[in-house]
């Protein structure tokens, strides 16, 4: 009996918050893997803001997902088929597989994942490809060193979350802004950042202020608009601002025609600062030797995972999707497939 | 017979553009240099966009010009009484001298300035602190090379034409984008510029687009605003832009809440670029080296320098400043003082 393959599609491009329209749902027959391919039945999918804008139209560092195309996603599952000498049944893999329960990939194209080094769930955040965007954003982009104030937007979120964390390891003053009591407080006790402001709480430039005696060396942005320009206003001279993301844009009704610019970037002339983005995959070669001082990190405590998993079907992605942009989740969102 | 001294000073701090009454017109004896000082009756006034920024409250990279205060400027006058040692009567001397037609001060604070060099109206402008500001700005933040595609914002000014024209000395294609077609042919025509775009033409995005067909290495923007967001359009990857200044945004009626900022900063993630301030004056020690280059190119004629002087008294400034913001000068915009 052929097992049938549930999928989630791009059905239209969104205006604002993606809604149950521009999605369609799938159920076609999972293709024999061929030669040299392996099929894979996925367990777990990532949920990342950078999804949004994966859905729009127009020139971005991915081709945007085409309509009527399965939702791009990454995730982890588990080879049920393989056709390739190096990869066995049974073997856990890492794949950019698509919002779908199966998906049939060259063997080369699938990444073996070694289940010793830390639960699945880790392996898709903080020492997967969020934990590899904080630390190369933090280290590389925003040059953070010791002694600097580094301060994180976003930050019980999947990469913030470990970018501060990164920088209380590397000796920095690190200060999160979140929404709401409860992230921040898992923010300072947790996860030993020195200071969490609470967005949600109003007054965010004077709270950001007293935050940062010393002004802001590094600002690491995943969330732009207001937040952003309250960093902009704290910058130091020869201050780093890295654009990792920009959560609270992503949605904007009338797109980037109601984007909230920085109305203050002209603290980067005034500070001699900088505004840098990047996109992680640029930093592939090293992702080796990053994915093990993150682990290695992981496993003596000096940083802490976590992951905020709902349990479901594929179906479920695009309600869960919202969580992120209604920022209900505290670190990395995981959608767990039920076993069929 | 104790000469007077006429001044303009700061009365109010200005909403939008200065207004008249946002000035105070003096007049005092001229003091007395003291031991070691010097007296120096000014010849020329530099008038320079960033003006507009130091009479605004609040954290800048120089303190605000205070209420009641001279206006502060830069300018090149010639020593009528000297009690220092180094400093000759009759010589000419560059010095912050503030919107007055005399300054007394220390001889170790005024720089000697060499007529034979070329005109003190260059020594204002292409190879005075406008055109350090072009070369440091494009060189060194904007590390401009050979074969790179480079766009200049302002381009008809006093810091976006040198920058263009070092940019074609170093082997780049240049754009420059200006308001008006008679400054849009002197670029092409006179500078070497590739390429003009007359903003004031409308289409500005299609007509960046068409000029530049390999996207951008480096944009220098003295602008802000619209052109800016026109700018970040057009990156490419790992480019460079330069935040020289923001003529277009000084005057916002309501000050930094109305400033446009770039909505598609998102741009300098997808291209990896970065967006980086700068001010000339921390380039203080390679100055004489630069200069040196400047002058060098001026007299091959590879660098044409081009002044706007307007004949007048201290009196004059408030109206001559407002011509920088209307877009009235080609060139370096110089106020040359009548002699009494």
């Amino acid at each position: 009996m052929t097992p049938m393959n549930r999928q989630v599609r791009l059905a239209a491009r969104p205006t604002g918050l993606p809604k149950p329209e521009d999605w369609e749902h799938t159920t076609e027959p999972v293709p024999d893997p061929g030669e040299g391919e392996v099929l894979v039945r996925m367990e777990l999918l990532s949920l990342d803001p950078a999804m949004r804008g994966w859905m729009n139209e127009g020139r971005s560092y991915v081709p945007p997902v085409q309509l009527g195309e399965v939702m791009r996603a990454e995730g982890i599952g588990r080879v049920v088929r393989s056709n390739h000498p190096n990869v066995a049944e049974g073997q856990p893999v890492r794949a950019v597989s698509g919002v779908q329960e199966y998906v049939t990939a060259s063997g080369d194209r699938v990444e073996p994942v070694d289940e010793s080094v830390a639960p699945l769930t880790s392996q898709l955040g903080a020492i997967g490809t969020a934990g590899l965007t904080a630390y190369f954003g933090l280290l590389d982009v925003g040059a953070a060193k010791e002694d600097d104030t580094v301060v994180v937007s976003g930050a019980a979120g999947a990469v913030g979350s470990v970018a501060g964390q990164i920088a209380r390891i590397k000796g920095c003053r690190v200060v999160g802004i979140a929404g709401g009591e409860e992230k921040c407080r898992w923010l300072t006790d947790d996860l030993g950042f020195d200071v969490a402001v609470d967005y949600r709480a109003g007054a965010l430039q004077g709270a950001l202020r007293d935050a940062t005696p010393d002004r802001i060396d590094v600002f690491f942005d995943n969330v732009g608009g207001e937040i952003l320009e309250a960093g902009l206003g704290r910058l130091g001279r020869g201050a780093r601002v890295v654009i990792c993301g920009a959560i609270s844009q992503y949605n904007a009704e009338g797109g980037i025609e109601d984007v909230h610019g920085p109305r203050n970037y002209l603290s980067l002339l005034v500070n001699r600062a900088r505004m840098e983005g990047f996109v992680v995959f640029d930093f592939r070669r090293r992702y080796a030797e990053a994915a093990r001082e993150l682990a290695g990190w992981l496993h003596s405590g000096a940083l802490v995972a976590r992951e905020h998993v709902v349990d479901g079907t594929v179906d479920d992605f695009p309600d869960v999707l919202l969580k992120l942009f209604r920022g209900e989740n505290t670190g990395k969102l995981l959608l767990r497939l039920a076993a069929s």
